[in-house]
């Protein structure tokens, strides 16, 4: 069976035409719109049918236990989950009394659009009913990026050959009825009826509704306002209660004319503001919104993108599909982050319940990279998220008698929520990753208000945390015993190289933020004694080689242990592994879950040789299942930088396909926003060759076999550079205040380039010559290919 | 402080003079009577107060959910958990109006003593109730060992100064309520009304309760029948109800005279046969039993302790609280197994609700030993119930993906229960014991019956797991990584030592047992190249020595890593450290819960050279904790091989205390069994150098300072051997048909003794020289001191 692309490759929209109605969760996500604070998935205006109703709003969250047959000392009590919060989507519509559910009556057309470029979700329906009236449909729904609080809908109805009557109902409920969960723990744990009703009213044509969770103590409001527009005589009541506030809309529809209405709705919370303030709040909200009224929402929204897009766009003149995909990834990254503003950027987003709403390292691994790069302010935002969380995570560290502070595996307020330690406490690398990627944002923008405020205490406190993990052992070498890496199929283990590499940059970003804020410093207590101890730990972090085999171990031993059986588990359709195998199985043979020493030869590329990259690349291909959304994108990264370009470009449409093509199965709980991001690594850390550790910005453009061009921007300091790389060509572009440095390697060269504002410098390059043969994935995990169709389709 | 000992050290019973109502519980524990089958804590005879009523019925068990908040493959869905089933101990007694509540009024004298040869527990009892009135109290009771489904009681009331009124209720009480269980995952849930009740009756002096449990479907039958001895008139009232039956017997008693209530207690259970079938069982049992007669059972009952101390036995010489402790922990372990007849010996045998009443290890590789040489009967009837759940491991195995067999980490009925993997699942070691004890059965009693049908599937289902659990590896050792060995504080690591080399010795038992047994061994489908394999593979089995340290490592890497803060948690009274650090702390450090590496030098001693074990336990013993009760047993038999013989007497004084001085502070939830069985092999294995992996029995006889004398009796094939160490001498004295031959081992000497039926060879032995100076324990855990007033103190 050849699949069928659900979505034409179109380069700036996502368009559907045709409604699977087992997939309606699927097209859910993908046609989710946020800003980062709202989020609100794409069901259908009418609500019914649906796959997920989900409206959030980032951190507002219910607790619940967390059960233990067999507790342990430091295991979290209480989990957080994300909730699905009053929903003001809803746009209920009667024609002749027929209420209008696709699953009746006759679709004669149906089109939704998700506009890259305008940020809209665009809808057309004609629909004749079970009577045989027909109706034609058309809506725009936006969640606004300038408005934090707001999302809007217009909504046209229109008759087709006869006068129609025509009911509408514009709704804000609150405890929707939600599927059950299913057994896969990956799927968030439904919590019904978790909004208590505070308040309610409902006033011309504005409604409100107020609650409050029962278990965590926030407050929410939500108030929605409409404009109504319409030739004929409209009768229209509004009226409120506890769960729902409805404005109803009547009228006679002759052919010729419409019905539009027009909804605003404004979102607030609060865990500490009263009652009254926050009513007030979402009031002066939404009388804001009124007041810029519809069409200038819309200016303000493509204003945004168009910021957003102008430093940011990646352009390929390459598979329709990955030009698409990269644009649909880019798009939801930012999405996920543009207003979270000292929030969470959860792995889904604002997309989908899945993993409970939390945010895990993800972001900071694969998520920010791309921010810092292309929208920097979101990015400082995500980190003062984590910054915020810094008592917490010291609160945290004091608890397990570490010193420090441990950030938790999983989270939506800054609590640690996992409940499975191998893969939650264990994977310390969690404060590397987050340490890490605050410096590289200092480093790409120099933005030193935030280096003195945030990162000095973020790195001071992890680097104290790898002090207190690591030792000198005997062969003068500083180890991290009994952690997990990012491969969860190989957990509680010595010297974890990702690990350990991503360490030792944290205590010497530390070391050097100290020196250039030696006050700050002083305030945590720093000594020289201290940071003299970093720098050595970091110099001699150690890092094992099995010489008999030339590769690197992930972690000490790894490559002597017995190899995975990956012939039995493809005759046995036994992926993905974890709900094939048991944990116990799977952590003592080699077998790689997702990129692991892989991932530190991307971001700790100084560490390995040429040579040691090929045939560590070699090795570990070989035994990576990537049963995690977070692996073919490093892949990608590091089959390009050691010349495998076709495997870069399957391993590239593994990660940008993965929710267009719903190739995990599981787009239904939202989208994969770090897998997302990181098929823009895929491009620009891949086939750009963009690496960013060094003292300058480095190159090594390369492009796939049949791509004729790919160009992406990047955001640096005040400036921004623009690469375009041709067959056997690349052209830097600086527009910027400040000349920019930058290195440019290819076969044979390595080469430092100074720019000025508005100087453009070409070079040439040749692809790496590979030193392997092109690796042979694991039995029955081929990457995906992209068929005659434009299809990606898995094996 | 100096505590004062609870008991007085007396040679062959445990007595009490005062009650401590804060340790109600402890002395429950110790006071509880057993068969093996049933299971009566020492509660009082009134039935208030109490530190927790028990009574239970071996494998009778109610299921209950295991919650995981994030699960995985393979996780065991519901777990079992020891129900407190009808109490049939309750005799409440009425003096004036007023309840007998120790509580209450003035205990004038009060004594209870266990007598470990009469298998009794008497109380003596002087009462002046708070309105005055004297009485005088006698009772004893017993769980038959000759009639398994027997309990019964002596009931004694007399006056002292005054005529008074007495009304005696004797019952059936079910669904008793219990105390809430602790946050100590330890202590068995608590399962609220679990009995559903399905007949009651009454008449003449018999009442009978039937019950079924809600979840796991067992019906349960109690029945109870009375005699009454009183020279006055007495009325009588019986009756039931759904869950208490109740005779009432009133009397007025005048000095001089008495009232004697003597009450059988009959109990059945079943999953398979119905209502009526099982009450004409518990009719038959209790009808036997009064025509036996209260002093026939008493009688019985004293045959079948004198048919075991015969020759069972340690006599010794020298501090009296070790001769009574070790005869005390003899004496449970008889109890929890003597009549258990096929089904599971649980780690707190029949005294507590501890671990769920689950069944570990402990059984096989500490209680077995003990009564494989001393009631071979009950070891082999322990090792049939683990035949009788091959099944049931064999599908685990299969669920897991495993071939062969996978034994539970913990249970009741043979389904394992363990929601902790890295600790369960992972714990593999649990199938060598299991097999290795299987095979130490057949080697000391030549029970070839048992051999043939049980020690084959069992040793060649086992064999199938460690050859899919193992590997060669390229440097041509057998190696199996990631699981778990004895000490908790090291998990999901490799090659553990201990583990290999038990596995190794399963693998090689397993081929001896399929030439042995070629026809049943064809009937499993094994092939001659299987058993090359296994051959192959123990020869081969990695065992991993530290040069540099000059210590063998207790899995691969262990010596490498960071060596724990002993004196941080000694300041900081830190132990037990699971209760004071998390997992991912203690795995990733030099820390041992318990006896690993020490464990594998006693039960592969040939894999170590004398030299190796000295330096081996010298750098174990420093890093041993010992947080779990099976420690101190195994650190004091290699003390003493390698010459620490005072440091062996403290570990004996450990483990034989454990329960009496409740060393653990957990006594109330039941006895360790285990450690119990442990204080026998400190002193067998430990100073009579027991070893009975060779071709012959090994003695290497050794006495600690100032003990003058230890004397003890092994059953071997059909004979007893007895072993009587005095100072620098030895004597072997045999009884039995056939000749033995064992193995003489002394500083100097090496040689094979044959004796005949009644005679005795006296041999010299002298102390084994130290190659270290005695060991450092931990900072803050020594082992326990015996002060001069006997009592035991841990630090």
């Amino acid at each position: 069976m050849i699949p069928e692309p659900r979505f034409p490759a179109e380069p700036w929209q996502v368009r559907e035409t045709e409604i699977d109605f087992d997939q309606l969760a699927q097209a859910e996500s993908v046609f989710a719109l946020s800003n980062g604070h709202i989020g609100v998935r794409g069901n259908f205006d009418e609500g019914d049918p649906s796959g997920l109703p989900g409206t959030y709003l980032n951190s507002f969250y219910e607790v619940r236990p967390l059960p233990y047959a067999e507790s342990g000392f430091g295991y979290p009590e209480s989990g957080q989950t994300v909730l699905n919060v009053t929903d003001g989507k809803v746009i209920r519509l009667l024609v002749d009394d027929e209420p209008l559910d696709l699953r009746y009556g006759e679709i004669v057309s149906h089109e939704r659009v998700l506009d890259l470029r305008a940020g809209l979700l665009r809808r057309t329906l004609e629909w004749c009913s079970p009577a045989g009236t027909r109706i034609r449909v058309r809506s725009e729904r936006l969640v606004s990026f300038s408005q934090r609080s707001i999302m809007a809908i217009r909504y046209v109805v229109e008759p087709v050959d006869d006068t129609v009557r025509v009911v509408l109902n514009s709704e804000l409920v609150a405890n929707q009825p939600l599927p059950p969960a299913s057994g896969d723990p990956r799927v968030a744990a439904v919590l019904d009826d978790a909004l208590e009703a505070v308040q309610h009213a409902a006033s011309e044509q504005r409604g409100y509704l107020l609650h409050r969770t029962r278990g965590s103590q926030l407050l929410l409001a939500a108030a929605m306002s409409h404009d109504i527009d319409c030739a004929g005589s409209v009768t229209q009541e509004l009226a409120a209660e506890p769960d729902l506030a409805r404005l109803t809309v009547a009228t006679r529809l002759e052919p010729g004319s419409s019905l539009t209405l027009t909804k605003y709705v404004a979102y607030g919370w609060s865990a500490k503001r009263t009652a009254p303030a926050l009513r007030d709040q979402v009031q002066a909200a939404l009388i804001t919104a009124v007041n810029t009224g519809w069409d200038d929402l819309l200016a303000e929204q493509r204003n945004a993108l168009d910021d957003f897009w102008d430093g940011a766009d990646v352009e390929i003149d390459g598979p329709e599909e990955i030009q698409q995909a990269s644009r649909f990834g880019m798009f939801h990254a930012f999405q996920a982050s543009a207003r979270a503003e000292q929030r969470a950027i959860p792995a889904k987003g604002l997309t989908g319940s899945g993993y409970d709403g939390h945010a895990f390292w993800d972001t900071e691994a694969f998520v920010l990279p791309l921010l810092t790069a292309t929208a920097p302010r979101a990015a400082a935002d995500a980190l003062r998220w984590r910054h915020a969380t810094l008592d917490l995570a010291r609160e945290r560290a004091r608890m397990l008698n570490f010193t420090g502070a441990a950030f938790p595996w999983r989270t939506i307020r800054g609590q640690e929520c996992s409940a499975y330690w191998p893969a939650g406490t264990a994977a310390m690398h969690v404060n590397a990753d987050i340490a890490v990627a605050t410096a590289r944002y200092v480093r790409w923008t120099g933005d030193s208000d935030f280096e003195r405020d945030h990162a000095v205490p973020i790195l001071i406190e992890t680097a104290r945390l790898w002090m207190h993990l690591g030792y000198d052992g005997d062969d003068g070498r500083f180890h991290i015993d009994g952690v997990t890496g990012p491969d969860e199929y190989t957990a509680v283990i010595d010297d974890n190289a990702y690990t350990n590499l991503m360490a030792a940059q944290n205590l010497q970003f530390a070391a050097d933020v100290v020196r250039r804020w030696p006050e700050q410093a002083a305030d945590l207590g720093i000594t020289e004694a201290e940071v003299d101890h970093w720098r050595s730990a970091a110099s001699r972090i150690a890092l094992h080689f099995d010489g008999a085999r030339g590769v690197h171990q992930q972690d000490r031993g790894f490559t002597d242990r017995q190899v995975w059986d990956f012939e039995a588990s493809a005759k046995e359709g036994g992926y993905p592994l974890l709900t094939h195998a048991p944990y116990f199985a799977l952590y003592r043979q080699q077998v790689v879950k997702q990129a692991d020493l892989v991932l530190a030869m991307h971001w700790a590329t100084d560490a390995f040789t040429a040579e040691q990259k090929a045939h560590n690349f070699a090795y570990y291909d070989a035994l990576t299942v990537r049963d995690s959304s977070l692996s073919a994108c490093t892949q990608a990264v590091i089959a390009a930088e050691v010349g495998h370009l076709d495997l870069a470009a399957s391993y590239l449409a593994e990660a940008a396909l993965i929710d267009l093509d719903d190739l995990e199965h599981n787009a239904r709980d939202g989208l994969h926003i770090a897998a997302l991001s990181g098929a823009w690594l895929a491009l620009v850390a891949g086939f750009g060759g963009l690496r960013d550790q060094g003292e300058h910005l480095l190159l090594r453009p390369q492009l796939p076999q049949h791509w004729r061009r790919m160009a992406f921007g990047l955001r640096v300091q005040q400036s921004r550079l623009k690469v375009e790389i041709t067959p056997g060509t690349v052209t830097y572009s600086l527009t910027g205040e400040e000349p920019l440095t930058l290195r440019h390697v290819s076969v044979g060269t390595d080469e430092l380039l100074t720019l000025a504002d508005g100087e453009s410098v070409q070079r040439q390059w040749s692809p790496v010559v590979p030193l392997t043969p092109r690796p042979h994935q694991p039995a029955g995990r081929p990457p995906v290919t992209l068929s005659k169709n434009g299809a990606a389709t898995r094996s």
